[in-house]
């Protein structure tokens, strides 16, 4: 089993947005199922104390690479970095959430946040899955929220641009799956990482339990926010989900909500969404209303 | 009725890629009901031309200013241009579709498409935006595409940058709603511009037709490709469904198309949406499996 992904994807596993909470996960879950890792961040020293662990823990080969997913550049360096490797993983796990009433975070953070989820996964898709597709084989996961599947009030941005990459992994699965290159849109919900923890008020997401039906999208949601996910299992779900795309779930609870949603009239599934993550995140709720003036 | 729009969300509308397809149709109906028109495009000759076409027709006022919306410093000059105006009704309709398959593309292309399609409507929602919320009053229609609602063949990159704005205008709609702003997410379906018919094949759409139940969400797509609608009837949508948010279509059969692809295993409703697109838009598919070396 830990052999199978190298034999089959190559050697390497690229880690993007690797230095924390799920990303430090991914690269241990990597390492220990037979994957070298680059491990790429902007943090190098909490990169190379990540690094040292996965190292501690299993035969794996880990190169760190510092690189900001903001700079409109990044590309140039990592390939010099990676270019002596076969990397038949790319794991898409960094993220710029822009965070607050749209009119509130300013535009450079909304246009960060499109230069970090939308344009720097789209550089290292091409440039990477270019490799993959001359070698006729490799794996894509792009990761994207649970939140991203509508409208996401207190991050309208940041929603748009994870959809985004939902939207593009499941376009690459499907121009990819003839091609020996396995493509998958890994939806996550909440996740127990220092970003979630940080700004998420988990005694409102109780409070927001308004029955015991999990089938209910809306309680759902609040039990989730309420019991994040291990950073752990997630990783450990997405290296089983690499050829279950188009789109995959961290978990079937997850799933269950978002089918839920989907087949809900669109204002509802919105505002459903919506009510909770503004009680949990209540604090991002400050300038309400001032017009962001 | 051809006044209510103006005196609901002020005089000015702004509609971006106005020149040409359903950018000039959406220009002549903001006129037709009342609006006065700042047009907004590339191409300043074909902007006057239709100026004076909706300057004939009505009584409508219709400033054009010439702008790149892949120009990441568009915003200022555009500004100077329209700052002692009301916009009330913005439209965001400018598009950059890259097109082929993903490795066939160019990086700088997939690129600009971010540039034109994420970046440039999330700078004028909030700078025009901004100025709608001081005012209490004003309304925001993003379109975005049938194709956008899954990953897209051939188009995986504007795929993914159509469902930003269709996932942007719901988090905008949510936000909004109780502060006198109506946002929509206006999903259209094929239309007959002259981007369309450039490159889609009307008669591989008819043989795509596998039945006559419009019910079965492939053979309505390759009924639409096949019957495109008219931009004029596109364009008189939009200003119908303006408060009709989060999430409008341009037609009731394209809604219907989207609730059934939602409703599938997701990757039947990606392989149906690229199976007619592959068919129709076969002239994009020339270079496939040459890895784009």
């Amino acid at each position: 089993m830990p052999i199978e992904l190298a034999a089959r994807y190559g050697a390497w596993a690229l880690i993007a947005g690797a230095s924390e909470g799920l990303g430090a996960a991914l690269g241990a879950e990597a390492a220990a199922r037979g994957l070298n890792v680059v491990a790429v961040a902007r943090r190098g020293g909490l990169l190379e104390e990540q690094a040292e662990r996965w190292r501690g823990r299993s035969r794996a080969k880990v190169r760190t690479v510092v690189a900001d997913f903001a700079a409109p550049d990044f590309w140039p360096a990592l390939a010099a970095a990676t270019d002596d490797l076969e990397i038949g993983v790319l794991v898409w796990n960094a993220t710029f959430p822009a965070r607050g009433r749209f009119f509130d975070v300013t535009l450079g953070d909304h246009l960060t946040g499109i230069d970090v989820n939308c344009r720097a996964p789209t550089i290292l898709c091409h440039e990477l899955g270019r490799r993959m597709l001359a070698r006729r084989r490799g794996a894509i996961a792009l990761i994207t929220s649970l939140g991203a599947l509508q409208g996401l009030r207190l991050f309208a941005s940041y929603g748009a641009s994870k959809a985004y990459d939902w939207i593009l992994a499941e376009g690459l699965w499907d121009e990819l799956r003839e091609q020996g290159i396995d493509v998958v849109s890994y939806v996550v919900g909440a996740t127990a990482t220092p970003a979630f923890s940080d700004h998420a008020d988990r005694e409102a997401a109780q409070a927001a339990l308004s029955s015991e039906d999990l089938a209910d999208p809306e309680t759902a949601l609040a039990f989730r926010l309420q019991h994040p996910m291990a950073p752990e299992a997630v990783a450990r779900g997405l290296f089983e989900a690499l050829a279950a795309g188009p789109r995959a779930f961290s978990d079937p609870l997850d799933r269950q909500t978002a089918e839920s949603l989907a087949r809900l009239p669109r204002e509802r599934a919105v505002r459903a969404m919506g009510d909770v993550v503004s009680r949990v995140f209540h604090a991002l709720e400050t300038k309400r209303g001032d017009g962001g003036s």
